[in-house]
């Protein structure tokens, strides 16, 4: 099978589909999270692993847009440790690093060592991965990169140091996104898009939809609805799976009231 | 009056807060959007102007993240809009361009432009206008930043283009930060954090507090709970202000059934 990640290899989103789907698979690897979905989209044997959302963070909001635009299932999830290394070429010492490569996101994940080392130029890149393939491939001089250490191992790099994060407590949801609706498996959740009219009480009146019919809902966010500034619609997770009778009724419910519901996937709970 | 702002002169923080609190301000540019709270925070005559929410891209969570730690108030709001210009060295042909120079919000802002060059280098910095700062200060050749035209007009570079955003609905909200409350004014949005019980229902009773006073809810916005991951705190904006009677009931209720309830502050409705 054939799967679709952003980033180069050793990226935390290729480490976690190896974990969902086992290792020896055939790496499909995008530019930008949206290439991994018009990948999955344009069809053939292939699936894509995307962050959706980290324990420190918060949502990937991309992620969460592209689910919203393109015709994709959630169809399985999957929650990896992020744990950083420093990279660089084989023989280097840290004492003579002047440049540091990395994802922004990572960078900030690390940033008590860097502000230990205000010598160091920090450079922000796309991708984690690709920082440590840039660092191999160029054969930079004084230059790491933070990544994982799966990154490393694959170009050849001497780690310097690692779980060099802040928070150890750093931990990403992925998910798998196909073209297929998973089948219940007594133990889901769902994940779901509404946009309400926009009238007073509507969020409550939606929300209510789920309390009185005992659905427990885990998780609330509200993005920005592109082209009308402050109009917003919310994404939800909760319990269950749409074939089941009361979540069956709950979005058909929420049809009646909403302009826009949209089945984003059910899998299996990863927690 | 001194104005802490994330960025250098130029940013789009600092354009927000002389369209705020009018030109010829004591500016204090801060490199982290930490440093604005801790420097508002430590006393004396100053506020700060942060962004809380862009039209595109939502929420930014950083802001919220620091209102809940840090002892300020939301005492204002302005929305800005935000239009990029392609930015370099005076006599510079766009032709000869070589790298560009912005912060990764901005860059994914100009995807379009970006795309069709693809002999650009892109390179990822802290800030707009440092970006700008930067080609002017090391008169870099083959080089332009992605910033305000007003960016452009403070470090004397040349626009070879703007309005290069893709998306012309490209609105940033900014707040004003101090450590004062603002007395109502009669049409008020007030923001509040609050953290539930973990038990089924937990969200929805709360929202309930808000709806059976017919207290308007504007937005809802789930941010993780650091060092408890996959639990959340609860955003909430509403019409009204503290002082006024509904609203100081709703608050008082909340704390009854909340483990955590902050008022973030309240100040008269922008949009």
């Amino acid at each position: 099978m054939k799967v679709a990640f952003q980033g180069e290899p050793g990226a935390y989103s290729e480490a976690a589909a190896a974990e969902m789907l086992g290792e020896g698979l055939d790496l499909v690897p995008c530019r930008r999270l949206e290439d991994v979905f018009v990948t999955v989209e344009s069809g053939g044997d292939v699936c894509g692993v995307v962050p959706i959302e980290n324990s420190l963070g918060g949502s990937i909001t991309g992620t969460y847009d592209l689910l919203l635009r393109h015709d994709l299932q959630i169809s399985a999830e999957h929650v990896q440790r992020i744990s950083h290394s420093l990279l660089a070429m084989p023989g280097t010492d840290i004492a003579a690093l002047r440049r540091v490569y990395s994802h922004p996101q990572a960078l900030a994940q690390c940033e008590r060592l860097l502000s230990a080392h205000p010598e160091w130029e920090v450079h922000a890149t796309y991708d984690t991965a690709g920082s440590a393939k840039m660092v191999a491939e160029q054969r930079l001089e004084g230059a790491a990169a933070i990544a994982s250490e799966r990154a490393g191992t694959i170009y050849g790099l001497q780690t310097l140091a690692r779980e060099i994060e802040d928070d150890e407590s750093n931990f990403t949801r992925f998910i798998r996104i196909g073209r297929e609706v998973a089948p219940p498996s007594g133990r889901d959740r769902t994940s779901l898009v509404f946009g309400t009219r926009d009238i007073p009480g509507a969020l409550f009146k939606c929300l209510s939809i789920f309390a009185i019919r005992d659905i427990n809902l885990k998780k609330l966010e509200s993005r920005p609805d592109r082209g009308r500034p402050w109009h917003y619609l919310f994404y939800v997770d909760f319990d269950g799976h749409p074939r089941d009778e009361p979540c069956a009724r709950a979005i058909e419910h929420l049809r009646e009231i909403c302009v826009l519901v949209k089945v984003l996937g059910s899998c299996p709970r990863a927690q």
